[in-house]
């Protein structure tokens, strides 16, 4: 199939050339049969096909009434009106021994079709030979259902008569399968391979209402709030930053200097290719528009693209609900003006807060029908590692990680504080076995528990459990070590389990070891029925994160010093560590990002930016040590804050994140129409795919293995 | 700058290797430099800088009261108010003795600050030394104007006397460009380079706007309409039609091919790179979707992309607004259901209309305050051509082309007819000479007149002309030609302009010569101040289309036989046509196409689709003669299709150029926040650039003129 769409690449390519390079090309093999087939161009007419053909074609044409209601509108009011419905014919179902039930399905819902076999005038017989999920428009009279046959679902009330019926395009039968036998679904695969059935199903096709809905919602809101809404560049500029960026090739800048009519066609007379890049996210873009002063409050729902390999649940394009505002507070310190009640918002952007809080308030009052609290609770990023070991902790349960250090015996303790380190402790004790008990059993000795020690506590070593812990052999030889004051603290008995870890005592990265097992002892005693989370949502902004993050294996660009920023190099740091970072206090400052985490997910981040030209200048140099070429690739954005931008910040949210929870899915690509496997495959549009050598050339590459 | 950005990216390669295969690459070159920099890296620490520069960003980061107004919201009712307002601050203008004024702008507008040097405690002197656009924090009281010095604009009437002032962050002096110097603009490249100082002009800033306010208008109709928002796949396949797709390569699916611990780095052994494709628009997917049942009207504003030459004022990245309806009529052969008054719509697809009507009054009502008829005019596509020349005429003014066939002498016209051929004639009677004679001078000579008789009638050749047409010279040899005839019917008289042409009596493509005659005098006409055109809008249905072209030398994908598709391969026939297309008459199918037209520019298009499986084969493979390679890769939409999809239909509009109409500007860069030069390239972000052979090698390309 590739080598003969080749083919008619290469026609297409020789027929923008002139006549004489034509014949020229004529000796070369890979052009030869292209060459052949524009030469019959001229050849044989249109063929003339069978009546029959026609004859169908004129039936599937002919015209039909317009539907009078959809199928999910009819209601007892409706009973006795004459209507017209449109829609997929499912599956026959007999009753009694006349009577046909028929359901028909749009998308707004199924509407139960009647046909009684004694009155149907042959409509019985057409409709039962119709292949299930064709489309069909019938004509008929609405009658209430007897009371018992009744459905709380849309039209459950009522069912159609059918007095005239019409096919308006036959399916297929067998289909790949059928959505509407929602017990006999084939693999993922075979449904993304045959997306246009699997999103017949009422779920698919409600989710996408809903994405609808909430996008509605959303823009809604910032509309009234005199946002601006903006598109920004899709085909933007490759950024150091940017190591999981797509690039896009084109032959826009390099055709002026090809010279396609001079005899060289020498390899090296090619010119250099040239790419854009898909945005990330539209950062720049969206701090460039505000720093002009065209708009103030900027909004956008951005597609973005990230190049990764297959992780799970992401995929290489996806949605943000993306929004900037110009004037934004860099953090109060004029009590009087501070508005609301004092929380622990300690940071600037207090009013890119307002709008997302209003902005999430409305879509879970219209989609969800609950009230979220005027204001989302606060945390900073050394507290929720303190207490739950994650930088995005799931506060519908408790299970809290204790830090053990002041109860540890000496000189453990005091070896420990010396060394910049604390003992933390995960403990399901008596209060709690009930909920995780059975979950601590079934962990035992699971990936999750590597990394720490877990202990349980037998009457046997409930004074010596201590000495079992690897985490502090370095630390101490001394023996024994006496347990009576931290099982007193922390309410440590025969029967608990306790898990031990050391860490840093200012927290890094994004979880800690007992972090993650309080998540799998969640996971498993959910599974176990043993613990059932609130369905009320948890709200809560993480702030006051570290600026910037030690440079390990894992980062990439920007980080060629000790530090890398911890999100993105504007994000501005506190004011109250602006000091630190002209000191050198590098792991002490902390930045104005926050992230807006629901039940232990993220789902949106943003920060106060930098607007000053030279703290931007100090950070790309000093700190982060970027080469000059590094920092010359920001020299746009550094000017524009050079030009008086203004103290701005904003915040993206995953909107396909977002939806999922919203659609409560496991699986974002349950609510993307087309969505992409794991790998990043389209398996609907068999893309991505292989591309003619001849047309990467107008490109001005090749593949790495072709001539 | 190049060479070191490489050396950023090769390190980021070598950091994700394991080391042991970094140490066997420190043989190699390229690679030296990198590995160097990763072993420096935990070298140098955090340089600390003059505390200087830490006082300055601690000032920068002082806060600062929020404020109460916006800069174009104040008017005398505020007289008296004390107000917090912030913004760019303009050049001071002195007035009296002791006043000085200096205008605030911000994104809404913009406000007179008055400082009284009495009584400023020094404001005065911090102001003026503030570089001009400076980004600035006043307080002050609201002041009436003197009623001489009111303005009609917002905040005319008022100035705001500054009781406190803040420099909230410095602009560079001098700036490369003041947009505040609405007469001193530089050139558009200039503009485009900093493109956040051009944006600062209340033109563009104003133009964002009303984008933002059209996009939600827009929305808002089609949201009450019970349309669905639904985003499409932009990392699209490649298409057998798409000859100017942006083609995107990717690692995904080639990673898991790749060995990376094997020895043999082999050239050969590099896997075949894979594309995604940029969708120029997202036909396919729309079309897949209204046949899943999904959705039953979706909606989308798109961003579409096309890899062209730059032609004059178009964008590789475009947006349009995009829909798409299920179970559309497929032109009405039941009278009593016809809706509306009798008028030239003959095709299916008028729920499309009906929508697209209705957008478009709520958009020129709410943005331009104008009411527009209840239903455009319709004209077929063969009155367009016949009278206008056109297949998207500007009706603002006549000067209607004639076919003057039936008036020739004997045998002239039965020569003509003979042939399948019409004589037409554009003329500038006594009636018209008023606003085309100057028009009508001035082209004398120019290209657009070249493929034209032009014949100046005088009293010599008042009764002979037709004898210097050239056109109908082939055609008879007969002379004298009489004009008696012509003259009377066409009110030729002496001082009269006569252009003649021929052309096939069905007409074809775009334009003919004297449609663009037409045009060029109007244009004439109106430089010159004799041709005013009404500044109504003048909306129109271009319809019934030829569904087929004779494939010439522009077409080229899909276009191997005698004829490809006018618009694409998914319109349907009329109805009325079916026979015709299955006859083999392909040159007399109409196809149930519709464009908008907007005076004289064409705003948008669509169609009712092909709905039947069958018929759509036939017209690939019968018709347009695909290959089976081609008519493959639309498997999956005939598959579709196939499943039951119902009659569908939909438009797009494009909503750069209706926002470049709105706007009142010559070019869609204007409505466009960042955008690219008619040549492509983004002047602001240096895009498109060069790319890092070693990223390539990610991809399994290189360079052509690589190694």
């Amino acid at each position: 199939m590739h080598g003969l769409t080749r083919s008619a690449r290469v026609l297409s390519l020789l027929r923008r050339l002139p006549f004489r390079q034509l014949s020229r090309l004529q000796t070369r093999s890979f052009a030869h049969n292209a060459i052949l087939r524009l030469h019959s161009e001229h050849g044989p007419s249109v063929k003339v096909v069978p009546n029959t053909l026609c004859t169908n074609a004129r039936e599937h044409a002919a015209s039909f009434p317009k539907r009078t209601h959809h199928c999910g509108a009819l209601t007892l009011q409706d009973a006795g009106s004459k209507v017209v419905l449109a829609g997929w014919l499912l599956a026959e179902r007999k009753a009694a021994k006349t009577m046909s039930f028929f359901p028909l399905r749009d998308s707004y819902g199924s509407t139960q079709l009647v046909v009684n076999m004694n009155h149907s005038n042959g409509i019985l017989a057409s409709m039962s030979q119709v292949p299930t999920e064709s489309t069909v428009l019938v004509e008929g009279i609405v009658h209430a259902r007897p009371e018992h046959q009744r459905r709380p679902i849309p039209s459950g009330d009522i069912e159609v008569e059918v007095t005239k019926f019409r096919l308006l395009n036959a399916a297929d039968s067998p289909l790949p399968f059928m959505s509407s036998h929602a017990g006999k679904l084939p693999s993922e695969e075979q449904r993304l391979r045959y997306r246009y059935l699997d999103l017949r199903r009422p779920e698919l096709s409600s989710n996408l209402r809903k994405r609808s809905e909430v996008a509605h919602i959303v823009r809604h809101v910032l509309h009234e709030e005199g946002f601006t809404e903006v598109e920004t560049p899709l085909l933007f500029k490759s950024t150091p930053e940017g190591a999981r960026e797509f690039l896009v090739p084109t032959r826009l800048a390099s055709t002026s200097s090809r010279l396609p009519d001079t005899e060289t066609t020498d390899l090296e007379s090619h010119p250099e290719p040239l790419f854009y890049a898909l945005p990330q996210s539209p950062q720049q873009a969206k701090q460039l528009l505000i720093a002009s002063g065209a708009v103030d409050k900027y909004y956008q729902l951005a597609r973005c693209f990230r190049d990764e390999d297959g992780r799970k649940d992401r995929q290489p394009e996806f949605t943000q609900i993306d929004l900037e505002m110009a004037f934004v507070s860099w953090g109060e310190d004029i009590p009087s003006l501070t508005t609301g009640t004092a929380d622990n918002w300690r940071i600037g952007g207090g009013e890119v807060r307002d709008i997302i809080e209003r902005l999430v308030r409305a879509v879970w009052s219209k989609v969800e029908g609950f009230e979220l609290p005027e204001r989302f609770k606060v945390m900073t990023y050394a507290e929720a590692m303190s207490r739950f070991g994650s930088d995005k902790p799931d506060t519908r349960f408790g299970l809290e990680i204790k830090n053990v250090t002041s109860h540890l015996p000496e000189p453990l303790r005091s070896s420990l504080i010396e060394h910049g380190e604390i003992l933390e402790a995960l403990i399901v004790d008596k209060a709690e076995h009930h909920i995780f008990g059975r979950a601590a059993k079934k962990i035992k000795g699971m990936e999750v528990e590597k990394r720490l020690d877990r202990i349980d506590i037998k009457d046997a070593n409930l004074e010596s459990w201590l000495e079992a812990s690897k985490a502090i052999h370095t630390l101490s030889e001394v023996t024994p070590l006496s347990t009576t004051e931290l099982n007193a603290a922390l309410g440590v008995i025969s029967g608990s389990t306790v898990w031990l870890a050391k860490r840093p005592r200012i927290a890094e990265g994004g979880s800690t070891p007992l972090g993650q097992l309080r998540l799998a002892l969640s996971e498993e005693a959910q599974c176990s029925g043993q613990l059932t989370l609130s369905p009320k949502p948890h709200f809560l902004w993480i702030t006051e994160f570290p600026l910037f993050t030690r440079a390990d294996e894992d980062k990439e660009f920007l980080a060629h010093g000790r530090w890398s920023s911890s999100h993105h190099p504007f994000t501005a740091p506190m004011r109250q560590d602006i000091e630190k970072l002209y000191e050198g206090r590098i792991s002490e400052v902390r930045g104005q990002h926050y992230d807006l985490v629901l039940n232990g997910v993220e789902i949106g981040g943003g920060s106060v930016r930098v607007h000053d030209a030279s703290m931007q200048e100090y950070i790309f140099s000093n700190v982060l040590q970027l080469s000059e070429s590094e920092t010359a690739s920001f020299s746009h954005l550094i000017h524009a804050l050079r030009c008086g931008a203004p103290p701005h910040g904003g915040i993206a949210l995953g909107f396909d994140r977002l939806m999922a929870i919203l659609c409560k899915t496991e699986t974002i690509r349950d609510v993307i129409a087309f969505p992409k496997t794991g790998t990043g495959k389209d398996l609907l549009f068999q893309s991505p795919a292989p591309a003619d050598p001849a047309v990467l050339e107008q490109y001005n590459v090749r593949p790495r293995n072709g001539r």
